[in-house]
């Protein structure tokens, strides 16, 4: 596994509300972002927000459980599906546990989650229609150089 | 506001464990990281492991409000502390709330925080021991070329 966090993920109340919030801020929101889930580059990592409930139910977690969802998400994004098994494979080795198996995505890509000791979640991703630059970084359609 | 995300924390159980598992996963640990808190490179962006109790007392939460805290922080590094000022400022204007006064911290440094709309906490920081590159990353001491 690269020592890379790829991209954030805030679970939110009005994605709408969100992304005014953040363009307000100064971010600017990617030509993929929709209706549902907006992406902003934030320097070196994408910053992304998404309703609460549609994240933890992709994230394979319920809102109201006991344990509780932060309402956070990480994301390791690889290049192929087969990337996805191999890190998904060694994080449960170091010690993590598989929140959800690796499958192909409503959205076309193939992705799993495992959760750190703490429950921290993390989903390993295969996105066929973003690519990296050389430093390793999500291009942002619309958004990168 | 840069639109830059410059450092995740994760609030945890344990510090030493978490570490552990993050160098299995093949992060590496900068050289100013402590029993109490740890700081990786992590492409682009900074993840950082921190208890949990701390981190939420860093930003004037509780662990255990009703409202909850969903241990996870983001940061914003800027160079001055006028920067943090502004940026707490311009925050706030945007629809914010101001969680915590920007104030001199215990670690040599200025910051403060803030809400944004769905309650996710954001540190605006200034930490005079730590530069930025060209590309306006944090450059971690021992770890960054």
């Amino acid at each position: 596994m690269q020592p890379r966090l790829s991209l954030i993920t805030l679970g939110v109340d009005d994605v709408a509300a969100s992304i005014a919030f953040y363009e307000r801020l100064g971010f600017k929101a990617s030509s993929d972002s929709t209706a549902d889930v907006a992406f902003f580059d934030a320097g070196g990592v994408v910053l992304a927000v998404f309703g609460r409930a549609a994240l933890a139910q992709d994230a394979n977690r319920v809102v109201s459980s006991a344990a509780g969802f932060s309402g956070v998400t990480l994301a390791h994004n690889v290049a192929t599906e087969k990337d996805v098994d191999t890190v998904l494979a060694e994080a449960v080795a170091a010690g993590a546990t598989l929140a959800k198996p690796a499958a192909k995505t409503s959205w076309g890509g193939y992705a799993g989650y495992f959760a750190d000791p703490d429950g921290h979640l993390w989903e390993v991703a295969h996105n066929p229609f973003w690519s990296f630059d050389n430093a390793g970084r999500i291009i942002l359609p619309g958004v990168s150089p």
